[in-house]
């Protein structure tokens, strides 16, 4: 249980990340070759220093035991986000387009854990080459969580090790293939083939080959970072709207259900509760938001009834699946559809999927736990279980479940807290804190859709960043490198 | 289980509270008549429709069986708070003191919760007699809430009826007495003795023999209306302030830790963990709220420093006690404060005494809970069980507890949603549902230390009265009313 920590292997794996990092940079500078801008110096650059790096861990982590524990499994991952980002930044601080190193830190993080906050006043202004590493960030960011939280951790925690019990898979799990490798590969196509269908889709509504590529991958892995400063509301094309809105309900879903969904296993598809309830809350809580946009004083024509109805579920697609595009500022809109949009951000949309939060799964079960203490009073001396997808949820599962969905809440209240000690207004606090421990973008007031994060205070910038790690890997992940009792031998 | 509704019952305890409260009204009639005021009518009348409605209900209940369920038990709690206010709104309504019918049941449920918010814009034109009776719901309210919670609950939970078991007194309980008689007499006594005491020492200080027993009233009962329209702000005097810290601090122990204390059990007090939590929170937060009001940048005097503190120190114990007097308007200090103030409205005093919010005892057993993930992630194979005041926490009750502060957390945000849904802004949605589902009084914005109820929609004021109560019975009494199932035969 404690034996001494295996820095060899934990430095073998970052080698081996930042070498894979070092190639994706490397191909990349292909983007600014082909529009002949002037700047695949700095892509090349940064993939030297990301494969210097590499080989010195490489040869540092040489000949490692093959023993992993809890401390090595909880580094190895919180680290592998940020040293992605500590090379991923490069491109963009060494070139200037983002000249100071916080902000080009807090982009890059943004990107990897597929949040989408940005500090960017004026996204065009990037080149070719920069909008697309950015938008990059979050495809690899995206398929990281998805193989991780499918094909890694269910293996680890059947074999005893409970490697990241709290992890990303959320409280209970179907295994797709006992393989890792076999698992990954699954995932890796279906998340390719998700991500071009999203591509040749848009580009057939107008947008050019570039954008839609670079959209499609902040789509699937529900980032949000687009190659405008307006966002999606730069395309006034409802086609276009529509399937962005479709691919990032798509992107909320639980990807095995997908790998069930092609192995003809519909039932599992059918009978899944957090799609369920997934679906159901994102389309009441759009229903809600469009009823508020709509002036019923006047007589309404088709042309506005659909611009609100769209907006408002692009709105809470984008900001349920924690993907964060925008149509509209809903900073104009009433405060009702703030406080739907905090909601939303809080909840997330399914475990295994690419989107942040709390995760539906969690949201039901806590939910379930509330009604049934209701019915534990009506009648006191039954034996009333909670169930999910049927099965039995163990008292210990929902006691996890439970703390889980509290501590998410209470490191909100307490992130808010840090947030307006440093400085910023209410609205901002609130709504950048929540927008980026769920991994979503956009926030309130300040740092809204409008708005960005360049202007927050310095230490708000790297307070958040780690926040962002935080929520992406789930709290406990991230907060257990902070406790003491865990690096006791 | 299931036998008919015991409404003879229902309707007998109803009759004889309505006696109670009638023969209050009667006592208040004084107050009018010493102070040579021509309202005095009014309290009559009020006392005889609360008589003739007494009369009524114990006509209509004679006889009852001596069956009491759960349906009988929450109707009873939930319908005493209301009856009390429908019959304690008269002298206001009824004396134009408060002209609509809203108005008047939001203030005086808002009195006998204990909560504080108030609809008045200039507290000072009213009498002294309407004045008197304001305070005196608090003072009533206050009481039933300790003997409800610490008389009446255990023993029927002991006997196994579990009749409001996720009621008023917090998870475990430290019973005083086995008779309840016994336990109300000797609550009633400690209330009255905390009362006295505060009221001589503020008249000690400089303040009337009036103000100082309303203001007693409202401090022991947790309630906070003032008789001024400037709260305790009115009187600049640190001796009155600080007199009035201490005794809302004392307002939010466990009362039955007074008795234990006279008792000279000092051990229970001693190594009671709710205790200590909470003053060292409520120290904490001060500490920090106190920090963020002074100009670093200026030379500090005393008694600069000293304002800073003692104004800190009061807003944090009255907010955090769910008290709601005020010597400063919060709303022009920085938003930070406002985040750590509606941290301790959720979190409130302790269970046990006239505080409300989520009590501290399952904040302590909820963060336990958190804590304890942590090391079962560390140690996943040993076991490792919460443990409260030195006795374990079995995990149907850690169950529980979690449920009611996620709970507690759900019907905040559905009810600052529910507001906004009203048209109130997001200050005001967020800050008025805080203060009066936790019984505090003042919220954030408009409806601030400096600003009222007043002005907001009709439909809000009647949905916070609901809140207050439902805040006030610890949600499960008043909801489970809702739930189709409590009715089912």
């Amino acid at each position: 249980m404690n034996k001494e920590f295996n820095l060899r292997l934990v430095l073998r794996m970052m080698g081996s990340l930042a070498l894979v990092e070092s190639v994706i940079l490397l191909a990349v500078c292909l983007i600014p070759i082909i529009y002949g801008e002037n700047d695949t110096s700095y892509f090349f650059i940064s993939s030297i220093i990301s494969f210097t790096f590499a080989s010195g861990a490489l040869f540092l982590g040489r000949n490692p035991s093959a023993f992993i524990g809890k401390r090595e499994g909880s580094v190895i991952v919180t680290f592998t986000w940020i040293i992605f980002s500590l090379i991923g930044l490069l491109p963009f601080w060494l070139s200037g387009s983002i000249p100071t190193f916080t902000n080009a830190f807090f982009e890059t993080i943004s990107g990897f854990t597929t949040t989408g906050a940005s500090i960017l006043n004026n996204i065009e202004e990037l080149s070719h080459g920069m909008l697309f590493w950015r938008s990059m960030t979050h495809w690899i960011g995206g398929l990281g969580i998805i193989v991780i939280s499918l094909a890694i951790l269910p293996v680890f925690s059947t074999s005893g090790t409970q490697l990241f019990a709290a992890e990303t898979s959320g409280p209970t799990k179907d295994k797709i293939h006992p393989k890792i490798n076999e698992t990954a590969k699954r995932l890796f196509l279906i998340y390719v083939i998700l991500t071009a269908t999203e591509t040749i889709l848009l580009r057939f509504g107008g947008m050019g080959w570039f954008d839609a590529i670079c959209h499609s991958f902040a789509t699937i892995a529900t980032g949000g970072f687009s190659t405008k400063q307006a966002s999606i509301a730069y395309w006034d094309s409802a086609y276009i709207q529509y399937i962005i809105i479709i691919f990032m309900i798509l992107s909320g879903v639980n990807f095995s259900l997908y790998y069930f969904g092609f192995k003809n296993k519909f039932v599992k598809v059918k009978e899944n509760e957090e799609l369920r309830y997934y679906l159901i809350l994102l389309f009441i809580f759009a229903i809600i938001v469009a009823l508020s946009l709509i002036d019923f004083s006047k007589v309404q024509s088709f042309t506005t009834l659909e611009r609100a109805w769209r907006d408002s579920l692009f709105t809470v697609s984008s900001l349920m699946t924690t993907t964060g595009f925008c149509t509209a500022d809903y900073m104009n809109w009433k405060p009702l559809t703030w406080v739907i949009l905090l909601i939303v951000m809080l909840t997330g949309a399914s475990a295994g999927s690419t989107s942040g939060g709390i995760k539906m799964i969690r949201v039901v079960i806590s939910g379930k736990a509330c009604y049934y203490e209701f019915k534990r009073l009506i009648h006191p001396n039954a034996v009333i279980p909670v169930r999910y997808n049927g099965h039995l949820v163990r008292e210990d599962v929902l006691t996890r479940v439970l703390a889980f969905t509290l501590l998410y809440l209470v490191v909100a209240g307490l992130g808010i807290l840090v947030l307006a000690m440093s400085g910023m207004g209410f609205l901002e606090s609130t709504g950048g804190m929540i927008t980026c421990l769920g991994g979503v973008g956009p926030g309130l007031g300040l740092v809204g859709p409008a708005g960005n994060f360049a202007d927050i205070p310095e230490f708000s910038k790297w307070f958040l960043s780690l926040m962002m790690l935080t929520g992406r890997l789930e709290l406990f992940t991230v907060l257990l490198l902070f406790t003491p009792a865990f690096w006791k031998r």
